[in-house]
Formats: structure tokens, sequence, C-alpha cells
């Protein structure tokens, strides 16, 4: 399967700089997705997302799918309409969701019943009904149903899990391609987008892209030659991009940086490529110099609801005594709208007062340190420098811990 | 004692249109003053509510004395300094909290102790060191430090305690007398707001305040006798504005409107009146009909917090089930940026999914709603028919319990 979703524009080395078309909106790639659990990117209005320059989101189907239903969401619009939110927007199936949340799950070759970790009403999702909850939900991209293999696990099981991904993934395709044209957003209202805001910045209609995307995803466990064989299977099944899953599960940074290396090989050069979960600021850097395009994780923003701030110098525990009394932004070479304004002083003052503005500006920051990581890992990759870029993240991140902890 | 700090522009039966000239710009009166207790209106950035038009608010020495400290924020460069805040503040003396939430008071001539509610840390608050307390603190008006009769008390308790507030505002205004220079904020920082910022529309330098001032409190219980002498004794010792205090303590609405009105023909006609504590949205247009300028409330703000949105055909309780599929916005008839982008559907999720961005937009969309009732309200009176809007007021009133529960 072979679309124009995907335009690479410069190399450098591994790494690529390009742009994902989707059907509301352009996304520069590499990019760096905010999570938004709930439809929501936890006390940061949809406003603000645009004006830090956020070009896609991920928000999670597993949660969506218990509160408030998809079928409600269907109703609105599909998450665009529902949120109020015109650029594009990316929704994982819900199995890693189920996985780590859920309780009581029997997993079957049909598919998970479990509990909602809300309430303990009983569920079922499988490869048909989470593609069909993603295209309720009519975010631009949307993940194949994957098992998140968990860690530490045998080869043995490891391997069982990944051959009932990939056929799981089979049928995810097959359900897609029947129900594809059901998604709640057609010509007219990406048209309505297009008209109404001057933030829409790129129909469909001039990027051609009136579908969702349906990726698959790479498992395997930590078994590079379980990694190659998935990979191989899940580009046989053929999708627009592939998706590397089952990572970030407690293993090493080594053997996570292992098991992607063992990967992208086995992927195609000319679609883009999703490592889902990851990672720290450098981590984001490295794995685009590794050749991914996309990259989503919590920390940035789970981080700053405890207090860490990520800067050009490392990062930064703000309940510290030691910003009292500091005047300084939180980072000096951070052109947010929270360094420009505010000081440590007061952020510190408004976390240890546990007040609510603390989460929402420590959390602006974060993202717009993230955004600007990414904007200048673009930026290196077109001026074929990104080894310097690489190098100062590096010098960083051996600092990393000495003025905060992590809350991970 | 008389200032030029307050312009009266027009009248309309006993209710007045005027300008409040501050050391931080001027602020047109009836005003509304959004409760920022902690040096933060909870959630909301300071830049959303230079977008809302807020162009004074309230914050409170007493949390402030306790955390960060008076001291540290005097070395931040003061309140405006310290939350980056360039339009007026009004601080209370301390004297209401001291009386509401500590634990352990003692009352004496010479002052107040009492243990934190934090903590339970030993603390003293005299009328001297409330209003170094202020002046540290630099908001632009600051409050006298009164004693907060309880409700309800005898006639002879309710006497013997305002006229200690009367002793002690004239240690206030004592003190204030001879420590008035040391504002965080002079000549130098207040030109730097100047020429940095296009947001700060008056300088002192065009409005001729650049001191702070300092407010007397009107006490005496619900006695309209001791009202009237609270009155006379306060005017007597001579302040540039007059507060009305010791209201909204849990007696009926009829009530306290009963002590306004026994108290407003006590006070000048032509110097600022500040009803504290006060009200909801009929109650803000109808004490501005009789005449008051200035009020305060948490209520948009607390409200908000708990789902309760406040529009031009009543309240509304967010949560309800019936709101999970409308599309429409919350008020119709608001134009602030969350009616403008959002659905009661999706502010329903948010709240019902304990989303923090519920309550950072329920406030946003309640101090609108509270700011544009008083924007009507200087309209209405300089256009001479404000009884339509109380009327109006009124009709919206009687309906204001059908959609929700209040939470105060």
């Amino acid at each position: 399967m072979s679309t124009d979703c995907f335009q690479i524009e410069a190399r450098c080395g591994s790494a690529r700089a390009g742009r994902l078309r989707t059907a509301h909106g352009d996304v520069e790639t590499p990019v760096f997705m905010p999570v938004g659990t709930l439809a929501t990117v936890k006390g940061v209005p949809q406003e603000t997302l645009e004006e830090l320059g956020v070009e896609i989101l991920l928000a999670n189907t597993y949660h969506l799918f218990l509160r408030p239903g998809t079928d409600t969401i269907r109703q609105l619009g599909g998450l665009h309409g529902f949120m109020s939110w015109e650029r594009a927007i990316l929704t994982d199936s819900g199995g890693y969701q189920v996985f780590s949340l859920s309780d009581l799950r029997k997993v079957r070759e049909e598919g998970v019943e479990f509990r909602s970790h809300l309430d303990g009403a009983l569920h079922f999702l499988s490869p048909e009904t989470a593609t069909a909850a993603q295209i309720a939900l009519g975010a631009d991209v949307i993940m194949a149903f994957d098992e998140c293999t968990e860690y530490p696990t045998e080869h043995q099981h490891a391997r069982q899990s990944m051959e009932m991904t990939a056929r799981w993934a089979e049928r995810c395709k097959k359900y897609f391609e029947e129900h594809r044209g059901e998604v709640p957003w057609g010509q007219v209202s990406s048209f309505k987008f297009q008209v109404s805001s001057s933030g829409a910045r790129n129909s469909k209609l001039e990027t051609g892209n009136s579908s969702q995307l349906l990726f698959g995803i790479v498992q395997g466990g930590m078994y590079a030659d379980l990694r190659q064989e998935s990979a191989g299977r899940t580009v046989e099944i053929g999708f627009p991009g592939y998706a590397i899953g089952g990572l970030s599960v407690g293993e090493s940074r080594s053997l996570t940086r292992e098991m992607v290396e063992a990967t992208l090989p086995h992927l195609p050069q000319d679609q883009p490529r999703y490592l889902m979960g990851v990672g720290t600021p450098d981590e984001i850097v490295e794995y685009a110099a590794l050749g991914i395009d996309m990259m989503d994780c919590v920390l940035p923003t789970r981080a700053a609801r405890h207090g860490l701030l990520y800067t050009s110098e490392g990062k930064l525990a703000i309940k510290n005594a030691r910003f009292a009394q500091d005047e300084g932004p939180v980072d000096p070479r951070c052109g947010c709208r929270v360094c420009a304004r505010y000081s440590r002083a007061y952020l510190r003052h408004l976390y240890s007062s546990n007040e609510s503005l603390a989460a929402v500006l420590n959390t602006i920051h974060n993202l717009a340190f993230y955004l600007d990581t990414m904007r200048r890992v673009r930026q290196s990759i077109k001026l074929r420098h990104l080894e310097a870029l690489l190098s100062e993240v590096r010098s960083h991140s051996l600092n990393s811990s000495t003025q905060g902890e992590d809350p991970a």
C-alpha cells in the first residue's frame, strides 16, 4: 500500500526532514506529538497549543472509548469537532492501555476482554472494534490494534504475541479498507476548516489526503530477530506508515536503542516511522538522528505537573528552595511565553503553594522546549549539521540530573 | 484627607461611573475585582487576565504573609514584579482571613495573635504589621487592618469591635503616613513599566498617583446605628476611599443590602466606595445601582472550579448529563474565547473527567461574564438607562437556580 502522505525534503546521515500530509494540515517531521489523553493536553487550552506551533496531537482511544465514548464523539464531529482542534490528530489503538491500565484482561485470538480502570465495567476490544472506534474518533493517523508484549518475556511468548499482532494487523487493515468512508469528517467539514480559520494552513484539498491513515505496529519484545520478522510481516501487509511499539516499557535505554536499530533497516525508506512512547529531550534528538520521523511521550507534560522543567542547561526541579528568590526565567535561552514573563521565584511559589497555574505554566514551558528541540532538529537536518546538535544534547544529558529528580 | 485618585464621569440615580487612578493605571468603575489569593487567579495566566480586560486584581495579605512571605515579595519588586502584573492590585489587610481561617486567635488591643492554617506556626498581625506587610507587597490600594465582627453578634460586642476597628484605623493611617515611601516600586520601576510594555495604558507619570492608597473599612455588624457611627468615625480619620466590610458573612441577602443602604449616606459622595466580598451577578449590578464603585468576590472563580457557569440565561451546572451532546456554547450571548471555541459537550467532558482544563476554561468564562456585566453597568450609567439592565438581571435572578446548584 503506497500513498503520497509523506515527503522527505532533506537528509542528514540516517535522519530525514519531511512532511506528513494529513486531512487536517501538513506536519513537519521529525515531530514530537504532545499527549492529550482525554482530548485535552492537561491544563492547556487548544489556542495555546496552536500558539506553541503544535501541528499534531495524540489522543488515547482506550480512554475516550470509556469516557465519553466513541459514539458520542462521532456525533459531535469526531475528535476535531469535539475538542475544537483543526490541526492533525493521531490516536493510538488502545492496545497499550488495555495492557497497562485495565484489570482482569483475557486475551484471545478474537480480541481482548477487560475491565475498565474507572468502574470495573466489562469491555471488549478487537482489531475490528478498535479500528471502528478510531474511525469514529476520526483522527488523521490511526494505529493498528496490537498486543503490547510485556517485559521481560521469554522468546517463545514474545514470538506468539508478535505473530498475533501480525494477524491482528491484517484484520485491522481489512476492517479499515471496508469502513474508511465512515469517518465523521468529510470533504465539507474540511473545506469549512479551510475557510473558517486562518490557522488551518493546509486543507486536504491542497494535500489530496482526504482519508485517515492507518499505520502498522512492529512488536517482538526485546528480541532483534523477532523485531526484524515483525517488521517484515507488517510491511508485507502494507501500511502508509509504521510504528515501533512495545518499547519504553521498563527496559534499559540502551536496550530500547538496540531494538530500534534492529528494526529500522527493515522498514521502508520512503515512509514515515513512528517510535511510540519516547522520550527525554536527548532521546528525541538521538532517535531523529537514527531516522525516526514521529515520537510521542507523556514525559514533558507529566514532568511539568511534578514541577520538573526541561531547559537548555538540563532539568530543573522548581520546588527547590534555591529558586525562592530567583528572578531569572526558567531557561534564559527559551523564548516561550512563560520564560518571557514569569520568574523562577514565581513558578516556585505557585508549585509550592499547590496552585493550579503551576501545572499550566510548567506544561506550556516543557512543551515549548520539546517543540523547539524538534524545530532545531529539523533545521539541523536541512543544514546538514545534526552532529553539532547531537553533541550539544549529549553534553546536557550528562548534567541532566543535577537540578532535579525524574518523576517517570 | 483628599486626593485626586477618583473621578466621577457620569451618574444615573445613585450609581456612578468613574475612574480610580492608581500608580499602575486607571481602573474604570464600577469595577469587579477578580480574586487572586496567592498572587494568582487560580489556573489563569496573567496574559489571559489582560486579554479579559482585568484592570485591577485582589490578592490576600494573610495568605502571602504566610507564603511566600512579604519580605520575599518585596525583594522581588513587590506583587507587581513578583507575579508579573503591571496593572493595578488591591490587597486586603488580612483581618478577614485571620478571623475566618486561622486557629486559636487571641485578639488584644495591640493586635491579633493567631496560628497559621497551614502549619500551626504562631504569628502576630496588628494595624502596624499588617500595614507594613501591605507596603512590602506594594499593591496600589491597601486596606486598614480591621476586626471582622462575627455573625450573629450582640449589639454590645459589635460596638466594642467597631470601636476597636476605628482605633486600629487611626494606627494604620499613622503607620502608613510614616512609611509610605517604602513601597517596593518607585518612580523608576513605574517608568520602566511605561516604556517596556504596550499593555500598561496609564503610568503614574500621567495619573499623578505615585503612592499607594490606604482605604478605611466600615464595620458595625448588622446594626444600622453602628454602621452609621463607624462610617462617621472612619471618614473623620480620613482616607482616599472607604470599604464596607463584615458583610456576606452568613446573613441574608436582604440584611446585607439593608446594612449597605444604612452606610452609604454617611460616606463621601466624591470618593470611591468598596463593598467587600460581594457577590452574585445580579448583586453586583444592584450594588452598583446603589452607588458602590468596587466589589470583589471568590464566587465566579470558585464556582467555575465546581463546574458552575454564569450565563445571560442564569446559572448552569456543566456536569449535568443533558449537556453531554450539546454542541452549543456555554452562553450564546457571550463573546469570550471559551464560548467562541468550545461546546458545552466538551466542557462537560472535561469536568466529568476531572481534567484540569475544566477549571481553566470555566474560570475564564465566568470572569468574562462578570467583567462583561460590569462593562454593561458602566455603559448603562453613562447612557442613563441602568433601570433596563436592573430589570434584566432581576428576571434572570428568578431563574438562576433552575440549571444548577450553588457551591457557595
